[in-house]
């Protein structure tokens, strides 16, 4: 759902730099940073006005959702053209109308995930239980941790331990840890062949799973 | 989908010890309780081993998913019958390994929701805006918003309330705040026909909502 991980502002700003130079004026650069934001650039790419954030979700075409967001020296015109560019490749505009390091979507979703993994990690709940919760509740068809798993469990302790550094967060640290465990084993995700589930036919996927009939590990 | 508020632990006490007596031996006990957990009402049910939290979530037919949480001393065979009971009723069960206060979907659901209330109590982004980028990424009929306004109001100000007391959370005070300006000007929810949205038609509804064609307020 996120492509979010620790991002380098130094190399997005070499990048920018350089750019610059061969572009028209009129080019409109944005950058599809996830944690970082655009102020942190703007300077950088010799363009601060002709510059935003353009953030899209994974996957990219059904999670068809994208942040558009502003610094403050960002001319309104650019923002207005970047909500107005949006729908034209399927993308549902989101203005975010000041820096946020979270954005929208993955404000929440990062906050779900720290609970979801939490009752894991602290052995309040099964993985598997979590997830039929979730889905449950919600009548979507997969829940955090299978969420997780096409996300990928690198990018996602990466995202953790980043975070757990960042907020100082125990629980953080500890889901860091949990998540640890699966990437020592192997189990990434659904890249790998296992990570929550197995794959290529994960048990969240089974008919019965909302009800219980599972194998549990 | 959460039906928690702050709850009287004396009076769910006084309660438990007025039926022991006239009830069997036999019969189980349970508390639909969703911030406080059965180690705190244990003992004044007279029945400790038979005793448990099942807590269901709203709307409960729909959103039929029960926690079944014992505490230390619940006998391992009332958590099992438990267990059996909840799809008898159609309810999807949950075993939570352990007590705590926020329950299995509850710890999610509150931090997620807590995080959309920040983006719109904080001015980042607009209430629809919050709503549009959880329904487009995860294709759910309706967002935190429109969530909220089929809980009511009043009751999701007095758990933010009672959270942000119990967590010194400055951001949740915030969130209470933003929530009282609804209250006051009678904006309660669906219930009242309206809340941050206008009923019986609300824009997340309408076909162009996700596409962004809604009047903003």
């Amino acid at each position: 759902m996120s492509e979010s991980a620790p991002e380098d502002p130094e190399l997005k700003r070499a990048v920018f730099a350089r750019f610059d130079r061969p572009c028209p004026e009129r080019t409109v650069f944005t950058t599809n940073t996830s944690s970082l934001i655009p102020s942190m650039f703007a300077d950088a790419t010799g363009r601060p006005d002709r510059f935003a954030a353009l953030h899209f979700h994974l996957p990219v075409w059904s999670a068809n959702v994208v942040d558009v967001m502003p610094h403050p020296g960002t001319a309104p015109e650019v923002t207005e053209l970047l909500l107005a560019f949006a729908p034209r490749i399927g993308q549902i505009p989101i203005h975010l109308r000041k820096e946020h390091h979270g954005y929208a979507f993955n404000s929440m979703y990062e906050a779900m995930n720290r609970e979801a993994i939490a009752l894991a990690a602290n052995r309040i709940a099964l993985v598997e239980d979590v997830d039929r919760a979730w889905m449950g509740v919600t009548k979507m068809p997969v829940g955090p941790f299978g969420m997780l798993d096409d996300v990928g469990r690198g990018t996602v302790r990466k995202i953790t331990s980043f975070w757990a550094q960042q907020l100082g967060d125990p629980q953080l640290e500890k889901n860091e840890k949990y998540l640890r465990g699966y990437v020592d084993t192997g189990r990434l995700g659904r890249k790998s062949g296992e990570g929550f589930y197995r794959y290529p036919e994960p048990a969240y996927r089974d008919p019965g799973f909302l009800e219980g009939r599972f194998p549990t590990s």
